[in-house]
């Protein structure tokens, strides 16, 4: 069903759809590349929430020679009309005589229709070419679609040995320069950031994203005048943080959660929202379920050991992200994850280790919660 | 000074070299090919103790053809009558024309002396070609040749937090049978593996070299029938361990360092020797030295928390090998290395990253000590 030629082309509609990564949030990334007798006439990407899919901007690139061309998509064109008219439609129109899809979209609202629209036209469409390679790249988007759940990375940072700090609480540099500037790029992605009032009262964290810090690749598919902040959800349960952070002079919005209205946070950036919580914290699960109806997909966790122990234990982490600084501190030093009472290694967590990645003198690891 | 020609001939020399890496300890590694004319006419590479030297190997190969040749060599070749006799003569009356050579020998009864003998001969020597990779191979025996220490590899197996087993001290499976299989491997390339009584009390493990259980690779380049038991070398302050232990009946030799000398374990493979101790422990120091006068000086550190915390904090260790199974224990886990009181972040150990390899479903690092 599909050719070398076919892989290829998908290849460059995924490389097409990354480009999307820093702001299309909370849509998802498409890239789109027409082809007119094994040549390239048309691409395009989608860049943000209501602007034009992309569909509608390879079209607009391939111009007549669109007509019997072959469209490479990475996601099933929309057959809806929402912000922008369907782009199956659009496809038809042009007269291009095959779609090729990697995968079908999991939105209730298209989820076969678009393809079904365009092969009632009778237009061939293929669906499944790099399939698995597309729903990595949209796992957020399908996982809100699919589950009504966002997509959750923790960020971890420990020495070799899971420490985080001394005992007397110096943690200064656990990783270098490189490993920080690399956070940013998973900030940067992201729908939402997490963390909690005691990482803002410890730290005084800025949570938001410095685009001067991003790794230079990023950068140079990133406009620095068209930024997206990730709203930063701020964990509060007694309301203690204060309007003196710096995190509410910086631009982006907040959501802060907590079980009653705070009286002294009220800047025009910031949301509130209460949930339900024990005298051990909020309940996780729904507070996943109120941010996903915000329409939040992809939350990306930077906190201390108590919330990242506490996310594992009520199993909501997608992937871990893990920087170790090649350094050992010992056993008094502070523990990475307050996890406890585990009884059996059949308990235990486990990962699929995807990816490993030396950054600057730090090792990065990319695990993704094993499928049981 | 050096052609591309030439480092592609110092690599294979190399190759060479490394196929002894299970079999001549003590001695060094090293491998001599010879070229006549652009062409590979002989090459060699040291076996075992004993055993000719990689040049005569690669004479021997070689034949007249040696005449106006050249022979590059990882080691520079002997000058005394050892064993065999001088690597340095025998080059010399096979009447090659230049010797390359990609490092000095540490060995104070050699160190610059062949080099000398051959130029005196009037024959072209170039050295330092590869000099870093050829050190690589051969740090331990550089290490006592230079400093009359052995140069120690630490291994540690934990989970991504840090922990080596649950509270209740159940760790069946940390890592999976890669992983084990590739300690066997670094055993193998040993003088000796170092553990303690509590490990052989509480797991009654070998501690020796099973073939069967080597890296299908490793297999190809290592005679089953030669296979060389590393020396074990076990701690055992309080003279706890008995007879019992699986170790005593298995081939090779042991040596159990206590403070007074035990009456029950009295094998013809055991030898006992006594070396001073506090109460928290022997004076590792000492140890390490006392074991490089017996020739010593790869030493594979295979054991629990307090003796890695200890070696550390004495700054004895060389190189981490670093097994990390993709999973989280918790806080209330079993730590990696029993070491504390660290109240400055100036003072944690440091090393820097040498490789990063996946095992399997989990992940190796090495790294080195950071040199000051």
């Amino acid at each position: 069903m599909f050719s070398d030629f076919d892989s290829q082309m998908m290849e460059r509609a995924l490389d097409l759809a990354a480009r999307g990564r820093f702001t299309t949030s909370p849509n998802p990334k498409v890239g789109c590349v027409i082809t007119l007798d094994g040549e390239v006439v048309g691409e395009g990407y989608h860049q943000r929430a209501g602007e034009p899919h992309a569909e509608v901007y390879a079209l607009r690139d391939a111009g007549e020679r669109a007509a019997g061309a072959t469209a490479y998509v990475t996601l099933e064109p929309c057959s809806h009309y929402g912000r922008t008219p369907p782009c199956a439609d659009a496809l038809i129109k042009a007269g291009v005589s095959r779609v090729v899809c990697a995968m079908v979209d999991p939105n209730p609202d298209v989820a076969g229709r678009g393809i079904e629209r365009i092969r009632q036209a009778g237009i061939e469409v293929d669906v499944g070419l790099l399939q698995q390679t597309a729903e990595r790249l949209n796992a957020p988007f399908i996982k809100l679609m699919t589950t009504g759940m966002p997509y959750v990375q923790l960020k971890l940072a420990s020495t070799l040995d899971g420490r985080t700090a001394l005992a007397n609480g110096e943690s200064k540099w656990i990783t270098g320069p490189d490993a920080r500037s690399d956070v940013q790029r998973f900030r940067a992605q992201a729908s939402a950031v997490l963390s909690t009032s005691r990482t803002v009262l410890d730290d005084d964290p800025s949570l938001n994203v410095r685009w001067e810090q991003l790794p230079e690749p990023d950068r140079q598919v990133y406009d620095k005048e068209k930024v997206r902040q990730p709203i930063r959800v701020i964990l509060d349960r007694s309301n203690k943080v204060t309007p003196q952070a710096q995190l509410f002079s910086l631009p982006g919005e907040i959501i802060l959660v907590n079980q009653t209205q705070s009286t002294t946070l009220t800047g025009d950036n910031v949301q509130q929202i209460q949930s339900s919580a024990s005298e051990t914290g909020f309940d996780l699960l729904q507070l996943m379920r109120s941010l996903a109806k915000k329409g939040i997909n992809h939350i990306w966790v930077e906190a201390g050991a108590t919330l990242a122990g506490a996310l594992l234990e009520a199993n909501l982490v997608d992937e871990l992200i893990v920087y170790q600084a090649p350094k050992l501190i010992g056993e008094d030093g502070r523990p990475l994850l307050a996890m406890r009472g585990l009884t059996s290694m059949a308990d235990i967590p486990e990962f699929d280790l995807d990816d490993v990645t030396r950054i600057g003198n730090d090792i990065r690891l990319i695990l993704r919660q094993r499928k049981h």
